[in-house]
């Protein structure tokens, strides 16, 4: 049984991961990097080490102060969170090797999945349909020339070690081709230390649908539903919501299907996401990349089922049976997630840390925060910029989204820009609000040219 | 059709009525005392008007100058929240004669069940279970004396005009029942200018379960479950939930059909509730009274049902249908909503008003804040103690109670003491766990006696 716990991460998930510990009588161990002193993980844990300096390399990733912590402490097991230590198969199975429970799905599967063309390869064998292309890394240019010729551009360069919209590149032509794939070559070596790439067929004008899976130690795999993530910007996701405005039931239950297939192949464990191209013209899927994780978005699929996914992952990794099975699990209502990050929408998104003067989070029905800000907290500049993801739910699609509307335009955040203006603009789009747009919705229209520019 | 909207109240409940209709693109209007120019009401609303001085009767209960403000801004309709002007039959008239809408009952439903010994005949003429005891007001010291032997003491003297644990005492002897109708008469005089009072059993050992009905203009009235409301400190609620663990299925539909008839009984419209007395022992039930307005608790039965009660409400004040028939509404999981005031559990409750020096609500999924407090918030010292409601949904019983566990212990308020240690301490109560008590639970279990005083 897990009676204490180590988050091996920082900001909203970190908090997340600790209130559901409460909830469940757990005890909880934060750690903090020396920029992270003052932040509310710190302050909500019962304990609370400092693991280095700021940099993440030296903190938030450094294995050995980590399980220093876990070992000095006597945690039974440590949540990694999302980023970080979260998809590292070698961290796992540390963990494994000191006998502390590593909350998420054995090292063979963060392995086999984090491997994007190997992950290719097994989802296809799996019966998954994944997107025409390469048969894993190619071996030179000449068989992505070759590869490309037969499935057509525009095709994607992909990165067999990348992820997260990093060591992607889109080829058009054949030159575009030769170079990217040099390109991303060398930057997959650089970033990743493995230069493999593939090729897949680019599929333009799509939709970014997932679906959350929970699968146990006893052998139990369902499906939640999809999360619609196709609001994207430069690859990463701003907004999402469940159901998708898009699917029908019948693609729901085929895209769940297949993910549980998915999922079953690696014999996975724990919550993961299988993230799926999904084309609207032909109502047709494919395997895009599975995050054997929790992810950022997860709280839109817990207002919908009410299933505590945070909970479900503890109680797998304590041996226990998924608390529900497929037939138990209903969907009600809409949700929507808004990533409020500190950047300036006017200024090209540009990072703005720095001091929160004033801070009220809106309230009332049908909302949800899930932040590590406070009034007075100084967003240090070393870090992801998201301060806060704020999650709205209504009856149905309409009433989620005026709540969204409605929540941002009293959401106080003072002394720093934040992406909330943009947010309010994308809930007035008459596409956005039709629900009817593919991943280019933000290069298609123009959100916040005319945006005066004004300080929180 | 309402397009603009005055809310006659102040603090959550006028926040919570403008944030309704910010989703339902209704314009706002707020009115406020001079004590509140610095209310959250007043910043949230798209315009604000002065009504008075602190007084409320200057002010929040001042027809002349509410409805010169509805008047003057050309509003549609008036919210009048709870309390104040909510009850009021004069009100509702008015609003009528100025051709502006009341969000609330007819003027005849409010007198009816406004007055409780109306009230209580009219629900025995339809059928609806009350309390043995007088028909009507009595006549005299007599009457009452007969009456008593009859349905045998101790017996409860309520004034007709009371409400709100108001006008009423408890006579346990033929001595008690004399002085305490004298005293009763005397005090509803002074306060209501009503000395009119009834007499009915004293049911000890009760609980409160009381049912949220809903009603339009077609004659569609439906119920929306119970809520239990057994947690209260001299006959003011402190903490109530949805379902209620007290109440089976059955009891439910029976309880609920009793709902449903009272309300037909008045011609109700809009949302209302009717309480019960709950006799656990033999699973009996009587009418208490019926509140025709929302309540303060109105929130629990929102999270279950997903149905949003003010904007039902307003739609019903615009004459639309009900939204739902009986058989469309499902109850989902668990509800709890702990009333957080601004008063020191352990100095007997003691109002602390002051200023908010740091407030920082609890978040994350399954917790909801009704609140009209912020970072350096003065709560004035003339008005209702209470600052926040602090609601928590699960899946079960036991989940929103570790819920509201976790969120009590991460809510943040210095400066004031608050009831949230008291709550923390109902929560961790194995009786209160247990769900089985009735409305001496407080006066049964000492909660906060060697609570050590400590300031926010």
């Amino acid at each position: 049984m897990i009676k204490k716990l180590l988050i091996a991460n920082r900001g909203e998930i970190a908090v997340r991961i600790i209130r559901a510990c409460i909830e469940l009588d757990i005890e909880t161990v934060a750690v903090y990097s020396e920029a992270d002193r003052d932040a509310l993980h710190v302050q909500l844990a019962d304990e609370a080490y400092c693991i280095g300096p700021t940099s993440s390399k030296d903190s938030y990733l450094n294995f050995t102060n980590i399980m220093s912590v876990a070992t000095l402490t006597e945690v039974d097991a440590i949540h990694p969170g999302y980023g970080f230590l979260s998809e590292n198969a070698d961290f796992a199975e540390i963990c494994k090797a000191c006998n502390i429970t590593f909350v998420g799905p054995s090292p063979y599967a963060i392995q086999k999945m984090g491997t994007k063309d190997v992950a290719r390869e097994t989802m296809r064998e799996a019966g998954v349909p994944v997107v025409p292309g390469s048969q894993g890394i190619i071996a030179d240019e000449e068989e992505g020339l070759r590869i490309a010729e037969e499935i057509g551009y525009p095709v994607i360069i992909k990165a067999t070690a990348g992820g997260g919209g990093k060591g992607i590149r889109i080829a058009r032509t054949k030159e575009d081709l030769v170079q990217g794939i040099q390109v991303t070559q060398r930057e997959a070596e650089t970033a990743f230390g493995n230069p493999g790439v593939y090729i897949e067929k680019f599929i333009e004008n799509f939709r970014h649908v997932e679906i959350q899976v929970l699968a146990d130690n006893h052998g139990n795999v369902i499906h939640l539903g999809e999360r619609d993530c196709t609001i994207q910007r430069r690859l990463q996701k701003l907004i999402e919501e469940t159901p998708s405005p898009a699917i029908t039931p019948e693609i729901r239950a085929e895209m769940g299907e297949a993910a549980v297939k998915a999922a079953k192949a690696v014999g996975y464990s724990g919550a993961g996401t299988i993230e799926f191209i999904f084309d609207q013209q032909d109502q047709s899927f494919y395997f895009m990349e599975m995050n054997t994780r929790i992810q950022v978005e997860h709280p839109v699929t817990e207002m919908v089922t009410g299933i505590d996914l945070i909970k479900e992952q503890i109680k797998v990794a304590n041996n226990e049976k998924l608390s529900s099975k497929q037939e138990d699990i209903e969907f009600n209502g809409w949700a929507i997630e808004c990533r409020i990050n500190a950047e300036n929408p006017s200024k090209n998104f540009m990072p703005s840390p720095g001091k929160i003067e004033m801070y009220l989070p809106p309230g009332g029905l049908g909302v949800r925060i899930d932040s590590a800000a406070y009034p007075g907290y100084s967003i240090p500049p070393f870090y992801d910029s998201m301060i806060a993801k704020l999650i709205t739910y209504g009856k149905t699609r309409d009433e989620a989204v005026q709540r969204m509307k409605r929540a941002l335009s009293e959401f106080v955040i003072e002394g720093v820009f934040t992406t909330i203006p943009f947010h309010s603009k994308v809930m007035d789009h008459p596409v956005f609000i039709d629900g009817d747009f593919n991943t280019k919705f933000l290069e298609k229209y123009t959100i916040m040219e005319s945006e005066v520019e004004r300080k929180g």
